[in-house]
């Protein structure tokens, strides 16, 4: 009979085989957005099938279960090997518990709504996209079932995203959230006119070379501890961080030659997302626990280094005037301080992925309070829209003019990604409980990112997050590496101490 | 029981997936070639290794044999699935006949003798690289015994380049190339004194913007036919054309700022393999016979598009004039005439990736005879770069200076490339042997030419050789489309009559 020192071995063969596929696939999809010529779809489409269809009969072979079996809890759970164990379990799991004809009516349901949600936000249609989004949520609510939950079938998709986490435990989170959340947009939408933030965000637009834009922001990628020779930077209409192992993260990035913004903060941000998989450790490698811990976890990642870190007055103190220097003629005659207020402008508009830090998660928020009534089927498809529309109003204080600008905005839905949102908003929290955690253990930080360096910073998260892949579960990484279990204190502290400044709101009403 | 239909179709489902993998694979290299950054050739090489088991795995799974058995000869042999069926069962013999040991330590050996090769290069050092060449020669010699072959060893190699070639066939041909080429070649060289000849291809040295040179090439081969919607260019240090399909082939330059003809002629000659594969018939995607016949059929293509047509006089007639508008400090002093003469310098160097067409085939003759008298033990390792030098002297009137410069120039034994050589000649034959049908049929082509139009070329070639895939072999594909086996005297009466006039030879002795 094998031993589970055998089966072990064998088991992390076929992971390693698991990951190659993945890892193979990850390629075709990056070439897809970056390079391949358009007679290539159909060809790369049936690759792409191959390879997942090959991964997953690998996962759901007998033989996994016969190693899985063998190996049973032989280990010492707190090892290393242990947790490995406990993620192929996991996916293996999740992997059989779903009917070969659920995945193929849901994989067929979605390949059919993508492209009808695009032609209906193009015509701002709910009606139709509508009947796909009610296929795709039964067939989501089957998974659900399927699949398995404690308290509520949300928890099933939610899972996926971020292990552990609980309908229950965001409900708590964006409760904390809400009020003072609403109350501080509702707040410096007081302090100001329209017509002065209007303006407030104009710096930002202008005639920008893109090479230097390019060279720019690499170079604060640089300087961040990415690391060129384990990853590069190519162009993609929708930016994404990509990981073939800790020794080649690439980043893609979105060029408009007449607004900073996109390129800029998205090289930041995807920059955060590429640190966290360049610093797995090696000994992952091939394995289950070679990628970033969960979603939230990896965005708290990309929200740190975008934005507490890189639309901080400390940062720019520091690159400010080297971007005066790559774009003098725009630059010149502007200060630092209206810089500053520039990119920390602070607007109710109705598109998620333009918002700012403060009104972002409450645009979380409305997504989140309807997949979870359309969940407990209290909201109908036909309805959301307008649940939509009142939700934007009653948080933000704006109407969508249309359900292209309102419900249609996303992509989300339309793939199937239930649950998914919610993952921003945790992102959100973790980064600024990440990072003052770093800073109480190094109150050096700030004075170093004045200067440009960040390897203090870099290597409390390296070592504290980064380096562990997905071996621990978002909750003990966490509170292995601040102490505590998720905690929105700090993030309001954060959002009402820097935009109460920015704003010249009253103090004394902030701590909310 | 099953039928043969059922069995087809399943067979068919089980290649569309190997094909797949060994087209993920493609991709993985391309990407290594034009992209990966240094950090990434760990993971990069697992991931090739699971992809080409993978598709070794699922070729020889007993699944497909029992898939041929059932199909047997039910099909008419003319037909398209019967040459597909022919092909697999081809793939699978080959696959199966080989001992796993085998396979594993000829992986083994090449994985060892490639850095080793590359050292020895750098050094000139025979020694340091002859243990790999015999180790490999073992293991090839015993290959070859496993596979089978019916007159001489050499032929088992062969037949995976050149599917249906033998050592004989091509003895004969080389025979018949020898003493023209090598009179030809001495005669050439009497005819000028060596420092005319220094100067003769002055012309093509000089200060090249390189985005102007890839775009000069990029016209060309978009007026050649090569579809950008279904293709793309990128920079590599040793080019190559792949296919991922016809909807998606690349072709990879490397350019010189300071020489004209690595671009130039490297992009016609990777057109020309391109041109072949987005030619070929849809109907063929993802089975066996989605790529070109064989590596002498495809070379023809590459020799056709790069030295036929592309360093033709009337090729430049028309283009000339365009090179000049793109470098018109260069080349307004330097008449068409002259421009013509450098880009066909004959010239005796040591080697073989640098030769003009008409010294070509002597360096291939020297490596196949070298090859062949080692599968026949006749020549040992240690006494081959000797052999080398010496028919180097007889053959082209040259002594490398070292063995850098000599046998150790090409990396092709040090990856077991054994009976690849010969087949850069059989395509340079069978290049003009098409082109001299193409021309026979369509008089105009000529004329086209010196429009820089050509469709009628570019669509006899499609319809003769580049639709048909791998469905024919070489014998009956280049039969079909000539009404000839291959045949070297159209290609003899080329290089003498175009070398002839190049270079003032008197017209009376050339049919040689």
């Amino acid at each position: 009979m094998k031993t589970s020192t055998v089966a072990w071995h064998e088991l992390k063969s076929r992971l390693a085989r698991i990951y190659d596929f993945h890892s193979a696939a990850g390629l075709l999809i990056w070439d897809q957005q970056t390079n391949m010529p358009p007679g290539g779809v159909p060809a790369r489409a049936e690759a792409l099938a191959t390879l997942s269809t090959v991964a997953h009969e690998h996962l759901v072979d007998d033989e996994t279960r016969c190693l899985l079996d063998t190996i049973g809890d032989d280990f010492d759970a707190t090892t290393e090997d242990a947790a490995l164990v406990r993620l192929v379990r996991r996916d293996y799991e999740r992997a059989t518990k779903l009917p070969v004809r659920l995945v193929a009516d849901f994989s067929r349901a979605t390949t059919l709504a993508e492209p009808a949600w695009v032609a209906a936000r193009a015509r701002s249609d709910w009606a139709a996209f509508a009947p796909h989004l009610e296929r795709i949520l039964t067939l989501q609510q089957e998974a659900a079932e399927y699949i398995g939950y404690t308290t509520h079938p949300y928890d099933a998709l939610l899972d996926t995203f971020e292990p552990g986490a609980t309908k229950l435990e965001l409900e708590t989170v964006f409760d904390e959230l809400k009020t003072p959340l609403i109350a501080l947009v509702a707040r410096i939408n007081d302090a100001q006119t329209s017509a002065e933030n209007e303006k407030r965000d104009a710096p930002l637009y202008g005639d920008f070379d893109e090479a230097k834009q390019e060279a720019f922001g690499r170079e604060i990628v640089e300087r961040f501890g990415y690391d060129f020779r384990r990853g590069r930077q190519d162009r993609a209409v929708h930016p994404f961080c990509i990981s073939f192992g800790n020794g080649d993260v690439r980043i893609t990035t979105r060029f408009d030659r007449e607004w900073l913004s996109p390129a800029l903060f998205g090289t930041l941000h995807e920059s955060g997302h590429a640190l966290y998989e360049q610093g797995i450790d090696s000994k992952y490698a091939r394995t289950p626990a070679a990628n970033g811990c969960s979603m939230g976890v990896h965005e708290s990642q990309s929200r740190l280094w975008e934005n507490i870190v890189g639309r901080s007055l400390p940062f720019w103190q520091f690159f400010y005037p080297r971007l005066q220097a790559a774009f003098p003629e725009h630059f010149s005659g502007i200060e630092l301080a209206r810089f500053y207020r520039a990119i920390n402008t602070v607007e109710r508009t109705p598109i998620r992925v333009e918002a700012d830090e403060v009104t972002y998660n409450l645009h979380v928020l409305v997504r989140f309070e309807i997949e979870v009534a359309l969940f407990e089927n209290r909201l109908k498809v036909a309805d959301l829209p307008a649940a939509w529309n009142e939700k934007m109003r009653d948080y933000l204080g704006i109407t969508p003019a249309t359900d292209a600008e309102g419900a249609l905005q996303d992509i989300h839905w339309a793939n199937g990604s239930f649950a998914y949102f919610p993952t921003y908003t945790v992102g959100n929290v973790l980064a600024v409980q990440l990072y003052d955690t770093a800073l109480a253990t190094h109150p050096s930080i700030t004075d170093e990112i004045t200067r440009g360096e960040f390897a203090t910073l870099h290597g409390w998260l390296a070592e504290n997050i980064y380096r562990h892949g997905k071996r621990y579960e978002p909750a003990p990484l966490i509170e292995r590496a601040t102490g505590k279990p998720l905690n929105t204190a700090p993030y309001l502290r954060y959002l009402h101490t820097k935009f109460g400044e920015l704003y010249d709101l009253k103090t004394t009403t902030l701590t909310g």
